[in-house]
């Protein structure tokens, strides 16, 4: 056991944390608004509707919490949202001081199209991680990164991502073997 | 060897990386932010000044990429740093289409003092590794994420990083004992 980190180290570790998890977030952003574009959503309301969709119902707070963005990011497009019929907004008898959102039927199929027009193939992060998968017989994990979230962020928020990914794993849809093409590619190449 | 990813994992895993993602690089990006104001200087013109410091000069378009952002972004807060006689722009003999930029003394010394002001205890992704610290022995090194971004943006990109991470190893610093703060403290919750 290391006893003393030093100043450097810490600049050191906080620079290059920096600078992977920007280029992580940037890869991903520009990959989901591409996924998205076709439905005419931006990145916050989709993730407003995913998160409403996978908690069956949320409060903004929720909303604001898990999808790391400020109330009034959350409550303005939200709003937009129900502008467009995809969800409402309600009280919730226990808990008046908190404002609910609900997806309506549009908005629950609007997410589910989604999701079905999901490429794994069109998606950097899925694609750059296939490498890996060849090398551990599986996805990465990324133990150590949900360690770290978790420990900033708390035991609640691991909770919810766990809840959201379980009902994926409930979705139903159509299974391509991306592997397989994956393996076809880099042969060929 | 998992012969075949459906599209659910694929959604997943896609799903989990963004959460993780997006949370950390808003906990980064706020710490950052926290860090960096009493300079007045913002997230993109510390990067700029940062990148220019550790290359000892650079393109703009280095700058964009090894920055991940546009070519326009890192351009136009180039510019405000020039205004204020942070960096000079060149063109150099033997590349004429590019535009370089180069720190001034004011500048290298700006940068120079933001280092020396941060501050470990500050940071809340350094201090939410510090436990990892305590089971590994040093910082975790994330060798799962270095390999993900090396796929998505290539050689080059990790190269500057470990050019620009080198450059810090050999600043002079005051060392505090980090770790022993934050076992004292622990110690004592």
């Amino acid at each position: 056991m290391k006893d003393n980190i030093s100043k450097q180290e810490a600049i050191f570790y906080s620079h290059k944390m920096a600078q992977l998890s920007k280029a992580l977030w940037k890869a991903i952003e520009k990959d989901w608004q591409e996924w998205i574009k076709p439905f005419k959503l931006n990145i916050n309301e989709h993730h407003i509707l995913w998160i409403s969709y996978h908690l069956k119902g949320a409060s903004i707070s929720e909303v604001s919490k898990f999808g790391v963005m400020h109330v009034s990011t959350a409550f303005n497009f939200s709003k937009k949202l129900e502008e467009r019929g995809l969800l409402v907004f309600s009280k919730r008898e226990n808990d008046k001081r908190n404002t609910y959102i609900q997806l309506t039927e549009k908005g629950s199929d609007l997410l589910e199209s989604t999701l079905n027009e999901y490429q794994p193939e069109n998606n950097s992060v899925f694609k750059g991680s296939l490498p890996m998968t060849e090398m551990y017989g599986k996805l990465p994990e990324f133990l150590d990164l949900s360690a770290l979230i978790k420990e900033i962020y708390g035991e609640e928020y691991m909770e919810i991502l766990e809840r959201s990914l379980d009902n994926i794993e409930n979705l139903d849809m159509e299974q391509p073997a991306i592997i397989e093409d994956y393996k076809r590619q880099t042969k060929s190449s």
